[in-house]
């Protein structure tokens, strides 16, 4: 493969910056991964060498490989992996992002998600990418256990997940919502789709018409909660069924 | 006062960097704001400088000194405030954070108290900051409106607040935690303390020994939430009574 080099939206390839994160990779994602570098100083590299052998996957020795695509943070392993795409699953919950600007928020939302057991997240546009090392680092490899996909609208989504028959409900949070959702009230369908917006902005206006709006009950003497926060809250009580 | 300086632990003072906390500063702590900086390229100074007015607290002009202070980030405003001890009230709910090492994190974390109705906050130490400018400004100010504490061990805490009487309840979450933290099976006490650990490690086992230790239902395909998710989630759900 050609020279390994700081992280750009348009390669083909990404990096997994960490121990943790590449060996989620390796686990979850392996017909991805193209080869694993691994610093002189990392003591506890031989699971990561174990499961790359079992993987055929090429273990390289490179220190300065690893500073050049890790800023500052105290990396040990990078995995590097081909970007690739994957569609939704229809029968599924979904986590709906609209416009996320911040990719250790989206990292963390994975990660969440993850936890909640929804595997499936739709990203309208624009959004920061998905595959930037600093989105899956804060993501912590969760993204290799997701599928991820991205749209170029609401519509577009529509087009793709509702409609034709489909019993899927979708729940917008905004700071305007009608309902408040709290523990005694939350609705429990069987299939879901909710929708979070940018962290600075939140939803536009026509969100409300898109599904049942709702808002996480929330003191005034705060402007909104942290987006990370809301996500949290609203998968924890929608996988609580 | 003496030429400001970029913060140290030791001062006596500290910043609220951008306009948002600085008016946080001056609406909710007006007796600890010292003086304003206002930017030369921010257009809309104006209410605070009415808001000034009103305290008499002196706003100044100093692009230079604002760029000292506040990195690189885009700040047009910084609220110089005189530090302050405050106690937690014991007839309040309380969160308690062991050891917390992440400034954003802690700034999010008393935002989300805030917005959840929570106002007193014990940190035990050793513990990040409150009062370093990243953690009041990833408050957004939230730490004006709120009494936060620091001990050196929960003994000391449990000296103060429980004990004596108090009906005080006390949740320690913890990946151990023996009780799940389901939506139907939330406890309802009055009045409670919510425990969590640090963002690496967690709570010390010892803490399930002081009071109801619970657990957050997560998938095993991660290895924890992440430590503000489980805090949003924990002070929501008690917050519902």
């Amino acid at each position: 493969m050609e020279p390994i080099k700081p992280y750009k939206k348009d390669f083909d390839y990404s990096y997994a910056l960490g121990a943790f994160p590449t060996m989620e990779l390796l686990n979850k994602c392996p017909e991805e991964a193209l080869c694993v570098y691994v610093h002189s100083s990392f003591t506890e590299a031989e699971m990561i060498q174990a499961k790359c052998r079992e993987l055929s996957v090429p273990v390289l020795s490179g220190d300065k490989v690893i500073a050049r695509v890790s800023d500052k943070e105290n990396v040990f392993a990078v995995g590097v992996f081909r970007k690739y795409e994957r569609k939704l699953q229809a029968d599924k919950p979904h986590l709906m992002l609209v416009n996320p600007s911040n990719m250790g928020n989206l990292g963390t939302i994975l990660r969440t998600c993850l936890a909640m057991g929804i595997h499936d997240i739709a990203i309208i546009r624009p959004g920061v990418d998905v595959f930037h090392p600093k989105a899956v680092r804060a993501s912590m490899g969760a993204l290799f256990s997701l599928r991820v996909q991205y749209f170029a609208s609401y519509a577009e989504y529509a087009g793709a997940y509702l409609g034709g028959g489909s019993e899927r409900q979708v729940f917008s949070f905004m700071l305007t919502g009608k309902k408040q959702l709290t523990v005694s009230e939350c609705p429990k369908p069987e299939l879901y789709t909710l929708i979070f917006g940018n962290e600075a902005t939140g939803l536009p206006e026509e969100y409300a018409e898109y599904g049942e709006s709702l808002l996480i009950p929330q003191s005034p003497e705060v402007d909104s909660l942290n987006l990370t926060i809301a996500v949290g809250i609203g998968t924890y009580l929608f996988s609580q069924r």
